[in-house]
């Protein structure tokens, strides 16, 4: 797959709807008559908004499904293998991998109507379907006193399809884990259109969808675990002359015995970027700014771990500062969940790693990176989950005058720098497309053989989101 | 499979070795070629000891390997491709459903030389090898402030391997979660013998192979995460009159926001075992026990935990002892500790459910299946970690006097009672062959062909301990 394969594109055999409204395509004319006008789009401007994500643009689609039930998913699911088309599963398409960028002329099935949410605060337990947005379950679990920890950036917006799709994180996972975490039990459809009900059982099929970036069925209902919410939570901020010293910093309160429920790092074009939007007054001369949060039951032990970082970053020559009230965490907070608005105003488009690499790497990464976008004619970012070496160094650009190509083999050699330190290719963003390539370089051939075996066993005509997560494989080339 | 089909069999392909102490068996004879003396055993007296688990006997295997290193796995597992017999991995042999029990003529590759093991304290991660009993990991992590949480009851003798076949649980993985939760990479072998190397990335292979009990892969090293352990720790014992109300006070305790991080069951017939085994004074008339661990940084915080406990089991009925000290503390674990051999005193063969059921369904669940255990001839006792819903009610009988057949059916039944409430075949033993039969019930039929299309994507000519989790396949039956 190489970039301009990516272009914005639209298809051959969608041709524009006839006068009477009626969809021209096979596909489209089934889906409406099986499931009635309101539940498909097979206008051209209503498809076109569904080739993208939140970064990446793909295929128009066919047809769009916007189904209200599982059985409404099962029907499409049928649909489209009848009618030969691969299958796109879609939440809110805020993800940053192009997962849900249709690489080829499919059905979309987008999630957004399946917005069923039932709590059940005996068992600590949400039922949600797809299409709810990630934060509405701690609103709905709050007055029951639980929360849903997974907090990716986006989750005003994300949905829990989309989480289980990527496996999603957010700052707090260092402290309570990602998304399939807090996975009980999982209702898909898999390609035949057949609907499964799994627990956390062996074989542990829930546990393989989940991530799977709807490769290997669709999720229509997941059962999720609640947790009490800690009661205080303390904030403080920490700038460093040298990017080396915060994750020093980072390592030695982490061994002091502090477990901080978010620790996230910015370097010093990341701040740059957030204080060119935002003018909240961050150190603009920093090289690094991390970002730390203790919370817990007990005010004490959490001001005493809290008390713990700060020595750490003094420790390692960082200036410290902390929050004195909600008020004050709230702003600095504003500024880590602001970068992705802020670099949007930099290059219409980027190209956002994820890579993992274990703590003590850290400071050669980091410093590696930032050398390869200083030799580099891109402007690059560096941020991210920190506490659980989670960095995303993001490279900006606009693909109308700059080479995407370039972006491509910087974005790899990215990779590579994760790879050489012990690391892997994504965090909580996925594989997508925009890692696929990089795969080879990260599995070995004979597991990625055994990856593909599995991918055949469940969706062995490759229908289900074809040419995602593995480095091969659009739906005819098989 | 019927239970007689269990019974101790030896078997024909393996005869007698040669009066010079060379191997008659052809894979016996290859193994020692390669491997050398020392890591085979071929002679009947020593393979009849790797016929069996905890529970159960099985066919004895034609050879036994105890690989030094994954190069000796690689070299058994070819050996045993070319020959065409099934594998079958095994670690200390402590399990309850079977797993390890070879079904058919078999090599069993036995870990407990693989005792490798090595404490990372700044990555907080222990990577440790298949054979590594499962407390010396937590005895290496110790000195550096950490410790590894999951605690089968069997962990002075469980290995590391074991666990990860079976995803074991224990008393703290209510709080703390089960065995796979610690998994942060794996080194597997597979049937062809490559060797993989696995993060937690996707798809989620290593997922899949945890509690896959060898049927998926041989897994040969594990890269496992440590916590800090808790500060304070506070013990109290409670007993009911009747078994609801242990429930009840179970699920209020949960609802009035205390995380235990042990919440154990026994029943009436269970402390009596006990008691006539240790005499340790527990309260035989009482028809349920709880006992319950609250712990934590904060001593106040864990005091007070354990008095929302205390409360709530005395609003719903209870007796309450608290531990005034670690010793009473220890002396009260003790009791649940020795249920297992205090069961092995009263008939010589048991079958050890598992079942996981809603809490909110425990009271009917519980009574339910006493009804079936006082209408059938067997001894019958429930015990088990009542804050997941996870129970294990254990049928006594001794095979040479009783109908095998006619345990075979109630553990069915009371599988069956488990399945109508919600619940599930397996909390933390696997299922093995013990449960096998049962799948039918719990898994639909469409879902146990994707599960048939798992194996056989990893294991297509069913090498990899034939006969087990599926109900179906020997490795001559595909």
């Amino acid at each position: 797959m190489t970039p301009e394969k990516l272009a914005l594109t639209t298809n051959s055999r969608a041709r524009k709807p006839r006068s009477d409204g009626t969809p021209d395509n096979p596909l489209a004319a089934e889906l409406t008559r099986t499931l009635g006008h309101k539940k498909v789009l097979h206008h051209l401007s209503e498809r076109l908004n569904y080739r993208y994500d939140a970064i990446q643009f793909g295929v128009t689609p066919l047809a769009v499904v916007l189904p209200e039930s599982t059985a409404d998913v099962v029907a499409a699911v049928k649909a489209a293998k009848a009618a030969g088309v691969p299958i796109v599963g879609r939440g809110a398409a805020s993800g940053l991998s192009g997962g849900v960028t249709p690489l080829q002329e499919s059905l979309v099935i987008s999630f957004t109507r399946m917005t069923g949410l039932h709590i059940f605060p005996e068992r600590r337990e949400a039922v949600a379907q797809p299409g709810v947005v990630t934060l509405k379950v701690t609103e709905a679990a709050k007055p029951h006193g639980l929360m849903y920890p997974p907090d990716p950036a986006s989750f005003r917006t994300s949905t829990i399809g989309g989480n289980l799709g990527e496996n999603a994180g957010g700052p707090m996972c260092f402290k309570y884990g990602v998304t399939g975490d807090y996975v009980r039990a999982l209702e898909f459809v898999d390609v035949d259109g057949d609907v499964h009900r799994l627990t956390r059982d062996c074989y542990d099929l829930a546990g393989l969808l989940i991530g799977s970036e709807g490769t290997l069925g669709l999720i229509t209902e997941a059962t999720l675990r609640l947790i009490p919410p800690p009661k205080f939570t303390r904030t403080l901020m920490s700038h460093f002359a040298e990017v080396g010293q915060a994750a020093e910093a980072v390592s030695s309160a982490i061994a002091a015995g502090a477990v901080p429920s978010k620790l996230e790092f910015m370097d010093r074009a990341c701040v740059g970027a957030v204080e060119d939007y935002l003018h909240l007054g961050l150190p603009r001369d920093a090289d690094a700014v991390l970002l730390v949060d203790t919370d817990g039951d007990d005010a004490e032990i959490v001001a005493a771990e809290l008390e713990l970082v700060a020595q750490a970053c003094a420790a390692a020559g960082g200036t410290v500062r902390r929050a004195a009230n909600d008020a004050e965490a709230d702003a600095l907070w504003r500024a880590r969940r602001s970068i992705s608005p802020s670099l949007g105003r930099i290059r219409p488009q980027r190209m956002n790693e994820d890579i993992v690499v274990p703590r003590s790497a850290l400071p050669d990464v980091v410093r590696e990176i930032r050398a390869l976008g200083d030799a580099s004619p891109f402007h690059l970012v560096q941020f991210g989950h920190i506490g659980d070496g989670n960095l995303h160094p993001n490279i900006m650009f606009d693909p109308r005058t700059e080479d995407t190509h370039a972006v491509h083999d910087l974005a790899h050699k990215i990779a590579l720098v994760a790879i050489r330190h012990g690391g892997v290719l994504s965090g909580e963003h996925g594989i997508g497309t925009m890692k696929r390539d990089f795969m080879r370089d990260a599995v070995d051939p004979v597991t990625l053989n055994v990856l593909r075996d599995v991918k055949r066993a469940l969706d062995p005509a490759n229908g289900l989101n074809p040419g995602k997560i593995l480095p091969d494989l659009l739906m005819d080339e098989r």
